[in-house]
């Protein structure tokens, strides 16, 4: 299996990916094409006693400009490495590809490379959701801020998809992300698709409220991308918020000694708590598979995205998305 | 100035909520009329020593019982202490009302009695961030999940009001909700209502991100009720699990006395995230002031919010809304 990945993407590219990229190589059975600039990508990877372990460079000469808008970057500028990397999986040189850059960048990249999944109506972005509670998957996190009915649709039935094959998840739950776990609570766009839902085949629980995100109630939560962005950004603010007041207020009362195990513990939960740590997350629903990590991902968020793509790629995720949605009621899109 | 209470209204009533409206009326200068089941709420006045607390009973003979839909019982049963509660307020007999009881059906209750004023397009209400971030008022959390721009505009015009009169914030910064704190960002609905915002006179700042509803960038954040419910719910559930996580897992390292500690002051933390114990939230865009609490409400909570209304009444809210009304841009709802 290759993996090609995205050297030059992410805050601490390309050292964070090349260490990371190089640990993957040397535990899972997998080749990594690293993508970027070919001097400063050797350089880094000149670090590394490589012993076995698979790694090649091709090189991606342009970089995107600190003055310009990376979504728009992509379109037009073929030798960026987030281009490259997604040649090479639409040349058959490599089975997925990953990115730690820009995320609407990377969204423009795959969407135009691989093209739309013929039937899906949008290609969608999914997150589980942290350390927090990893069988719960919330989808759109991506760019569709405005949806139809069928568009939550296909987000059910790719975060089914997603959560069966490469989570393991038997018949995953999924419902749809309302004011209320009542059936008639939800705004029109949610009172649409509940129908769509209810006779699709899928695993359909209904409504759940803001309250179980994180209970595991549900393993799919289908919303807006508008709402999605801002449960997904709250959940950074309000982590960050409670721990640091928790570390503030214990400092008092907490002797020296113990203050520093309650420091340790609270920053375990930080990074728990933090999606950067937690490998990457799919762009679904086109031909082809491509992984967004967070740009503060370090070594091990990157072999672990790796590994997530690997997951993928041996679940044959695009083609079970394909076989899906000719399972769910033809009507209903 | 008299405050009129549903005695009847909340999970700990009538027991709680008799207890704080007679440690408000020690401790503020203020009539409160208990409204309830006569002899109900006489057997639970009769446990404290007045002095002169001004306390009056009002009878509402009626109860909502088990089996019926709350936002319904009100549309029919004036003999309701939440009916009983607005009549007063009608009659003039009641500066505010507060109630503890059914959100949904206090929602219905007011907007039934008291009537829109006149130019608001929906009533809604608003929440400030519990302990975590008290000058940060979120609205729309009611039954607006489906929104038009002049509600929106609305919702700002009120939330501001409030944050000024009661809250005491000059030229309150007011942002809308999007997925990202770029102009362009957002879904279509925030699109729309940027350019009535800009041109409002309001303290127009933008767009605010997730991340930001606990940064007291903005304070008021205008949403439509579908997310703002979730962003509310969230918050109570992201709080627990975090709380939860940190109380286990300081349990292991920490001494059985450091524990005990810890646990205290997780428990504070808890309280803070609470928004059950931070008073009680208003009812915007009707002609009468009423505040709705928490149904977990305790003395304590009831107490707060009799307060708040007082705060409301001396601000006089209503008027401050209608005049607030005539100086933003009349083209734009």
């Amino acid at each position: 299996m290759r993996i090609a990945v995205d050297a030059m993407g992410g805050d601490f590219a390309p050292q964070a990916i090349v260490e990371g990229a190089v640990d993957a190589a040397r535990t899972f059975d997998v080749d990594i094409l690293l993508v970027g600039q070919r001097a400063a990508v050797e350089r880094e990877l000149a670090k590394y006693a490589l012993g076995d372990a698979r790694l090649e460079v091709v090189d991606a000469p342009d970089a995107i400009r600190f003055d310009e808008q990376p979504a728009l970057a992509v379109k037009t500028r073929k030798g960026l490495s987030m281009r490259v990397m997604c040649d090479l999986v639409l040349a058959g040189r490599a089975d997925a590809c990953l990115t730690m850059g820009h995320t609407g960048a990377a969204l423009v990249a795959g969407t135009l490379a691989f093209g739309r999944i013929e039937g899906i109506a949008r290609p969608a972005v999914g997150v589980w959701l942290f350390g927090l509670q990893p069988n719960t998957f919330l989808i759109d996190i991506g760019a569709n801020v405005d949806c139809k009915p069928a568009y939550l649709l296909h987000f059910a039935l790719m975060g089914s998809v997603f959560m069966e094959r490469v989570r393991g998840i038997k018949r995953p739950r999924v419902a749809l992300l309302a004011n209320g776990a009542e059936d008639n609570k939800g705004n029109a766009l949610v009172h649409d698709t509940f129908p769509l839902l209810k006779r699709s085949g899928l695993n359909f629980i209904g409504n759940v409220e803001g309250y179980d995100i994180l209970t595991g109630k549900a393993n799919v939560i289908v919303t807006d991308a508008y709402a999605g962005n801002i449960v997904l950004k709250y959940t950074e603010s309000l982590s960050e918020h409670l721990l640091n007041l928790a570390e503030e207020q214990l400092a008092g009362p907490l002797s020296g000694e113990a203050m520093e195990k309650a420091r340790s513990v609270l920053g375990n939960l930080r990074l728990r708590a933090d999606y950067a740590e937690t490998g990457a997350i799919p762009l679904l629903g086109v031909n082809h598979l491509i992984f967004i990590g967070h740009g503060r991902a370090n070594a091990k968020a990157t072999k672990n995205a790796i590994g997530e793509a690997m997951r993928a790629v041996d679940a044959r995720l695009i083609d079970a998305i394909r076989a899906g949605l000719k399972t769910i009621d033809p009507v209903a899109g």
